[in-house]
């Protein structure tokens, strides 16, 4: 299949009118707090969102979300139970939700819609194992290089000290890796 | 649902008699070398396997598999390329294997397969989202503590030197942590 499944189902969920309703952030408004539950799922129409976990002070930066992108606090939509993942603003942002009950309906509705979240899944899932590579590759060189390759419109949509952050290396050594 | 949805589709592959052939691995064997395509999935009777990337030297390990798991080179089999990751047998180890395209017909063959698929996927997307915030966990005693609660049956079943890899700690303070 040569169209994107996620567009194609987002094309679907539109048609369908199944969003449920608007939420406006402001910058640094969190969307979910730590040790919440919440199996909604989101499309960015502006703006962009991070997703991290703190521990002991520290925040470990999951992934970002951006216009176009559909989001959700995925181990808590899995589950079903509360997560430790905190999903907050990096600027005004603008999204639409559906709850599970109403994804699930949708793809229950036809078999193409089972069929695209399979493909979206499979594609989550070379994503997340490419991030597994990403942090378990010791050089900052490479780990820049490895996110640049994949995702080269990041670094025009996300303020550059969260991006070193997810690299997990220095604003400067960032900056010094993007010039060389 | 209640059952094991690994465990359903196992049992409906296995009366369906769809598992192509055996492999029988010495240890130390390589099921997967770097760089190669392997799009196959296989289920372990007897042994163990890891799995890993190397980088300029370094091993980091992604994954093992034992006795009764299904494991696949996930990367190669969703995007159908070659692929970095490398699997080894850590002991004598005896597997099944099934093309991806007769997994697929299995799939395309009736609802519930396709179901099953879908919760496994999502099972293997929490696992994935718990494997990088163990990642980003800064503490190697919260690191062992949280992989020891989600995976206990690993310590009976993986030579300690490779958990101790895959936890990113010397085997000596794995051990220390297992004896506080």
């Amino acid at each position: 299949m040569s169209v994107n499944p996620l567009q194609r189902m987002l094309e679907k969920i539109n048609e369908a009118g199944l969003w449920q309703g608007d939420i406006l952030l402001k910058r640094n408004d969190y969307l979910k707090t730590e040790g919440t539950k919440d199996t909604r799922v989101y499309f960015i129409h502006q703006g962009s969102l991070r997703m991290f976990v703190a521990e002991e002070g520290e925040e470990h930066t999951i992934r970002f979300g951006y216009q176009g992108n559909l989001v959700a606090a995925l181990d808590s939509f899995f589950s079903e139970k509360s997560s430790p993942l905190i999903i907050q603003a990096l600027r005004k942002t603008r999204i639409s939700f559906i709850s599970k009950e109403m994804f699930s309906l949708f793809l229950n509705e036809d078999e193409e819609n089972r069929n695209l979240w399979i493909q979206i899944l499979q594609g989550l899932m070379v994503q997340q194992l490419e991030r597994e590579v990403d942090l378990l590759t010791t050089s900052p060189a490479e780990r820049y290089r490895r996110v640049f390759e994949r995702s080269p419109h990041l670094f025009q949509k996300i303020p550059h000290r969260y991006i070193a952050a997810y690299l997990r290396m220095t604003p400067e050594t960032l900056s010094r890796l993007q010039k060389s």
